[in-house]
């Protein structure tokens, strides 16, 4: 038996407005939950878009028209990895590949763009930690962003920073109910935990933050750092 | 404001023992369900791993060696992206991307491998068209493999099934909270699906099935194929 066989539920975190650079973000989502009658329990994924991280922290930017975007790209950029018109596909420094290094228009105020956390996984242990330090409960801390994939259409929200549980669940050395080794042997449990919080939290309702609860305490502190998959392993640099 | 509000609640399907070519996999899913004191609900969506549909479907064929399993691999190919030693990343009839052209020798019986359904998306038709006709309630059906990525380690679940929800969330021509149109405009919903229905099934649990309820109805009716991002369009293959 895997250690993930509880129901599981997820709830957006309503009623939270614009954040400012230097806002409390921790106290922000703590009230929410608050006001919306629920409270942070132990074990439960507080699960951030990056959006409102990266405002927290300041990484906002005028970006006067398109040329000054692509300036912004290319100086988020250590590689890029292939470029098509307008549609730019980089590593980031944090070793993520993305269109446009994760630079983003959206969701913030025109005229300006969003640029990833310098470091999400930091910045998940720091709310994590102001978190659990305001309610006494344990929690684990995912922060998101939305990336396009090779091959499939459609994008889909991934972890960008973890603090709190494994990024991926190593099941090496596991069998099935037939006795076979199985073949899936790493689970990139936190890029499933963000997907699975966007879909209560949605592109265009502004909801920036949910709480998933009910799974298994999982042990270990992961990174997202630990998803970037490394050159010599990959086929599609 | 989104279409996606509310909580959402996922839970297992629990007690469904090995499934066999011609069962009735539709009843065997309403009963495991109804021992569990659940029931289904309008709007619910069932989500299946494939490798119970396919052993159903009689998608299963015994593979003596490493040879016969690389035979069928070729087989089920149209056409090898990459290889690189044991691992081969192929396309499969259906257009999905994925080590092995998705023949599995996991959770199957020594000796023997599964392949896809050969049309995920009947498939999920005709186990919705069951389970409704068996519940009176209208339900969603996502059918799931586990696929690797491009660029990020660990595995995810997908969706290569799909019946009675959109594939895609079309969010073109919606602004954000600033006024922005916004940039991420295609969401692979039924990809989040996959992935969230995942954290409740668990790769070595054996647990084939779950519920996902909450999902604000979506109109449309999709299919996995949908997911295919055309070659044109595709700066990877």
């Amino acid at each position: 038996m895997g250690p993930r066989m509880t129901d599981i539920r997820i709830f957006p975190i309503l009623g939270i407005g614009e954040v400012e650079p230097g806002d409390d973000l921790a106290g922000i989502l703590v009230a929410a939950v608050s006001e919306s009658g629920e409270a942070f329990q132990d074990g439960d994924v507080l699960v951030v878009t990056h959006k409102v991280v990266s405002k927290q922290e300041g990484r906002v930017v005028a970006v006067q028209d398109d040329d000054a975007y692509r300036e912004l790209v290319e100086a988020e950029s250590v590689r890029i990895v292939r470029r098509r018109g307008d549609l730019v596909i980089a590593q980031t420094s944090h070793g993520f590949i993305c269109a446009n290094a994760a630079v983003d228009r959206s969701n913030v105020a025109p005229g300006h763009a969003l640029m990833l956390p310098v470091d999400p996984d930091r910045s998940a242990h720091r709310l994590r930690t102001l978190v659990e330090r305001a309610t006494g409960s344990q929690i684990a801390v995912v922060i998101t962003d939305t990336f396009g994939r090779p091959w499939r259409r459609g994008l889909v929200d991934v972890a960008i920073g973890v603090s709190g549980l494994p990024a991926i669940l190593d099941l090496r050395g596991t069998t099935d109910a037939h006795g076979n080794e199985l073949a899936v042997t790493e689970v990139a449990i936190v890029d499933e935990i963000a997907a699975a919080a966007d879909l209560v939290m949605g592109k265009a309702s502004g909801i920036p933050a949910a709480v998933l609860r009910g799974m298994s305490r999982l042990a270990g502190d992961g990174r997202a750092a630990d998803l970037v998959r490394p050159a010599a392993e990959d086929l599609f640099r």
